[in-house]
């Protein structure tokens, strides 16, 4: 069968490796004789792979002991809501940097809970950039930011500085995260949904300084509480056990690999050899600002009108270049080459627009 | 490799057939060339993944037109909360009867959004029966059943008759949906975590009356409010696109097997014949109420403290029949029969407690 290369932006290609040992685990999780599907969240080898996952994800993303890794349910969509109920006092307030539609969503969820400033905003330019001229509020709880944004794509390529001790770093990384070494000490609270450089749908990641865990503001639905799942290893309830499973597998290729040094540098070399074809290309213009260019989600724009965007689709499909079509708030072409898009990927599509252009400039 | 009987009480035994399909949609999900744990949840194929499922649910329970179903994460604990920020009125109250830890957890998450009248409680015998004379306030805008006890082994074999058009019927099916035909229509609302009859874990059923979809009495977070799930076809977030799957692929192999009816045959053998071993069986007992006996858990005791359970355990893991430790609340053992462990997988059981039996007593 052709070779297809899958250029969607979540739930999004994953490492062979990771699938392959995935369909073992189905199979016969760790000689058991059972499926992983069908096993109890408390036996000793589910335990175990919990235990080894959380290690894994400590070790990648180098995260300091006085942190906590929680594998959730619900999403970032979940966060939205429990971040500023377990993080914001009653009557208090939080700064918010408007990057796109995925803060935009954040910032309705934490109105219910309390004051949602947005400090910065891109919107009036279709989100083309990072806002960076911003002023954090004296009384914030928090501030939060999308690291990425995978509609749009646009990143923050250094994150903003706070100089206040009352006021947390809280960041939405689900495009993101686990694509190059982070400094976690910098924030209070990172969550991510796991289906772009994680892993499978189903699961969410949270990392939270140990001592923002106990809640102090409200009496939460113990679902919602973070220090219970922290306190049961995010085992509180039944956790979505084959999705950590894949995620373990996703955390030891990367490892294997050599860790979010290598990863990042070759991100940084699959997303410059796509940027460059496009700013070469004389059919095709990037809509972002160049210095906030998402090294994720790469979207592209015809330059004139005179072809429908269909032509080019079609023309990639026909190579295995699958799910390139832009999201409707921006149009065009997206190629989301997430940590598990082989850099061949990245050299097919730069190959199919080549002679896209041969063929219709 | 040796056959192995999983009596765990979830996550559970699945049907083989589930299993293998579920293989084949990881390698290679109809015929698209990719991993369904790659695609987009807004491909045509996982589109039409949910539309199927749903369609198969609503086939296999006879689902009245006016209910909606969604997939959901979070589990039944989530909907411990979810049911009461959506249907309790601000100071309102919800009549629950307490049939075992997990009516105990929905009764206390209630309690944060309003008044739980407990109206039944078998907690003062270990929760071996299920109250039946009980007075459901006049005031209660809901009743909340545990239709099955997973823990303690008892289940409702007559759901309570409300005679108020105000009173809502709710039920937490986690652990025998699916074992027999229902008549939903009797329900304002009932929720399932799918990892014991329905699929793996990560995925929870609802099913909702949908008039009571749209929230009246708080201003709740998008991800809590019934109505942001149905109105995007359970799309709304990134859903757990491969438990879904799963779970399509065990509805399959019921509709296969001729549907609940036929389900409900096998479920009542299989339970008659254990309980018949137990009674039969000199060296055990039961301890619950036989009239409330659970076709799905079955907890069983020795008569007497002579021999450890853990002999017991052990001769049974020597067969292959794995699992059967009793929740630490109950003590001894704990077969879990629901839809997927094969009459076969009873009947070894049976021989074991007797081959016991025969050196043992």
């Amino acid at each position: 069968m052709k070779k297809i290369y899958n250029f969607s932006a979540g739930p999004a290609c994953l490492p062979q490796e990771a699938l392959a040992s995935s369909i073992e685990a189905i199979k016969n999780f760790k000689e058991s004789g059972i499926s992983l599907l069908e096993m109890s969240h408390r036996s000793v080898p589910v335990v175990d792979l919990f235990e080894e996952t959380t290690n894994n994800i400590f070790e990648l993303l180098n995260i300091p002991k006085n942190y906590s890794v929680l594998w959730l349910q619900g999403g970032a969509s979940l966060q939205f809501s429990m971040v500023p109920m377990n993080l914001l006092p009653v009557g208090g307030s939080a700064d918010y940097i408007d990057t796109g539609s995925w803060s935009a969503k954040a910032i309705v969820e934490c109105g219910k809970f309390g004051k949602a400033n947005v400090i910065g905003s891109s919107k009036e330019s279709t989100y083309s950039y990072i806002p960076k001229d911003v002023q954090i509020s004296s009384n914030a709880s928090y501030l939060h930011i999308t690291s990425n944004n995978t509609i749009y794509g646009t990143q923050y390529k250094k994150f903003p500085k706070i100089n206040n001790d009352n006021t947390l770093l809280v960041a939405d990384m689900s495009s993101d995260i686990l694509s190059k070494p982070i400094d976690i000490s910098k924030f209070g609270l990172i969550y991510a949904g796991a289906q772009k450089n994680i892993g499978p749908a189903g699961v969410t990641l949270v990392i939270i300084r140990s001592d923002l865990l106990e809640p102090k503001y409200r009496d939460l639905p113990t679902m919602m509480n973070y220090n219970t799942h922290a306190s049961k290893e995010s085992m509180f309830n039944t956790p979505p056990v084959f999705s950590v499973c894949v995620v373990n597998e996703t955390l030891k290729w990367l490892k294997q690999l050599g860790g979010l040094e290598e990863m990042s540098n070759i991100n940084e070399l699959k997303a410059a050899m796509l940027y460059e074809e496009i700013e070469r290309n004389s059919l095709f213009r990037s809509p972002v600002n160049k210095e906030d260019a998402s090294l994720m989600n790469v979207p592209f724009l015809f330059n004139n009108k005179e072809i429908d965007d269909k032509v080019f689709l079609d023309f990639c499909l026909f190579r295995g270049l699958t799910t390139l079509k832009g999201h409707r708030s921006v149009g065009g072409f997206r190629a989301s080459i997430y940590n598990a898009m082989p850099q061949k990927g990245v050299e097919a599509l730069i190959d199919s627009m080549q002679d896209f252009e041969n063929r219709y400039s």
